[in-house]
């Protein structure tokens, strides 16, 4: 690869080489390397900060955020995320607007470029089947979804790619996006039976749950009272602000209570309604401690997925891969790298004087 | 514009650009721009927070950061910037390789990605050149450069845009760069006398100095004992690092030190030599209440620039305003945007098997 070449991926770039690889394969992928990674994760070797960023009330409030993750000698991978929950209904946009750039950390030049907003959608779903995996009962046929949003459809393509899903019930209060919902996951092809219910008789009935919603800040949770069964596992999305938050304290009392990044979710997630000994170890940790939490299947258990930019990486990593890989992808020359490194102005064919 | 394309200024197109509007208007253009920006500027409006990054040792050391401002209900602009000192000899890239992106603070949308090499190696210069015309003797003939690489050439151009500079002064370890000067700078056209001497002399016959040195850091100041006219100026460009300082302390203590972003300049500028007490307002501070600063055109003064995430966003904006005036730029559709906003999978053709 050389060195001076940036590789964009645009949005239909990115999905071609979902067409080309196709949604299942694409899926598995990403949910294998991201086991992976998980596994081999060496916090010495592997440097996560904690997000920062803007955020702002008024007529369109909303937050733009920056992911930064380095991995040593290898690459720094940067996403920037922007929340604006007024998007789709005054811009017609997505809530999520996002791009993803990856750097050589030994020259500093941007490898590459690409979309964010299918990219979150997919990592993010995957990040709860791997949780999901490690913590939810291997036979789970019942997949709650509360919140019917974007999020919904990848969270629902990973799980059903790990558990036999045979029933998937519904609640959103924007009920445009509960009668959406069987056609937007209809390219997945699944034979599942689809009801909306409301959130009592779902947290009753489901084995697996998603929480997606765009709860305002300090509205949250969802719901106070619930019955569940005893295995239920719970993906938390929707909490990554501080003062957002879906699920009851009863519950995530009640429960394991699995972060994927502590830290930040102490801040931004679920976990900021917990005391620090209240709240379970990391996923990585789960995961490469494994044989310690095989009882987490039977018990109530709950994933504070805030996001994490391991995640990031791991999905622009397999993009990257793919794009070069099946010869897709737009090579711009976007940093002013000159045969002088030492002039700016190298290559400039103008007079000073106009 | 609409709101779900980015244009995306290659290397290429910054170049058309410069030509199109000649170098010499694109830098007065700058310099006013970045002149107003500081006389206007409102920090209740326009957030800058000090830079983060990663920054590694070892055999290729370096740090690559991001530098945010928000600008309210406008824009986010965001540049990741590399600096790598090995780059030029063991790569044949420059030190620092960067971009810029503005984001759309009503969406999230990136709106624009344009080259950031060219762009902070112009905004430093500029921002030297309205320093030292705050500063600076406005007679000032005599040119010192400390540092002889890519970011000279943008400070003498700056710097020559406002003075009557017709003898420049050259120091530089590097002899190939202080050999290579003359040439770089042709295409400036500039009718001066340009001389290699020994810091010594060039301190001591300067009405204006630039340092910018790829110093290690724990290895400055660059001199110790000086002798200099009392009215001189520098432009303190190089230091920008933590423990990466180009000054003596007793320079710094018998001048008036204005830094571009005072808690940034106490980490990272030369700055970190000195007591609060001993660090003059900033650059805006003085800019705003120049009836109040007359006198700094008679003394010794330093410009302690670390870099402001301020003239990112100018030098984007000009930019940014010049491609769409000129109809230069790649229109790209880069986040995944569907009709459908509440299914990432919408557009997608083909089926989930293969």
């Amino acid at each position: 690869m050389r060195n001076d070449i940036t590789i964009v991926l645009s949005a239909a770039d990115v999905k071609l080489i979902v067409e080309k690889r196709t949604l299942n394969q694409l899926m598995d992928d990403l949910i294998f390397q991201l086991t992976e990674e998980f596994k081999n994760f060496n916090p010495s070797k592997t440097i996560i900060p904690i997000r920062s960023g803007f955020n702002y009330s008024g007529d369109l409030p909303g937050l733009i955020e920056w992911m930064p993750i380095y991995e040593t000698n290898k690459e720094v991978v940067l996403k920037v995320v922007g929340y604006h929950p007024k998007n789709p209904f005054k811009f017609n946009l997505p809530t999520i607007l996002s791009t993803i750039s990856s750097y050589d950390s030994k020259t500093g030049h941007l490898k590459g470029l690409v979309d964010g907003v299918l990219l979150t959608a997919l990592r993010t779903g995957a990040a709860s089947a791997v949780a999901s995996k490690y913590m939810a009962h291997v036979d789970s046929s019942v997949l709650g979804l509360i919140g019917c949003g974007a999020q919904s459809i990848t969270q629902l393509h990973a799980i059903s790619r790990l558990f036999p899903i045979n029933r998937i019930l519904l609640f959103d209060n924007d009920l445009e996006a509960v009668n959406s919902f069987e056609k937007r996951c209809s390219i997945l092809e699944l034979e599942v039976d689809i009801e909306f219910t409301e959130i009592e008789a779902l947290m009753s009935q489901s084995d697996i749950i998603c929480t997606a919603t765009s709860i305002d800040v300090g509205k949250g949770p969802l719901f106070e009272s619930y019955s569940c069964k005893p295995h239920l596992h719970i993906n938390a999305i929707g909490s990554d602000f501080p003062g957002k938050i879906e699920l009851p304290l009863t519950l995530l009392r009640n429960s394991f209570v699995c972060p994927d990044f502590k830290e930040q979710a102490k801040k931004e997630g679920e976990c900021q309604q917990l005391n620090d000994d209240e709240i379970g170890p990391d996923l990585v940790h789960v995961i490469q401690n494994n044989a310690d939490y095989k009882q987490l299947s039977n018990i109530l258990t709950v994933f504070d997925s805030t996001g994490l930019a391991l995640e990031d990486k791991v999905v622009m990593d397999l993009f990257l891969d793919q794009a070069e890989y099946l010869g897709i992808g737009k090579k711009i020359g976007l940093e002013n790298i000159n045969e002088d490194v030492f002039n700016p102005y190298s290559g400039i064919r103008s007079k000073v004087f106009s």
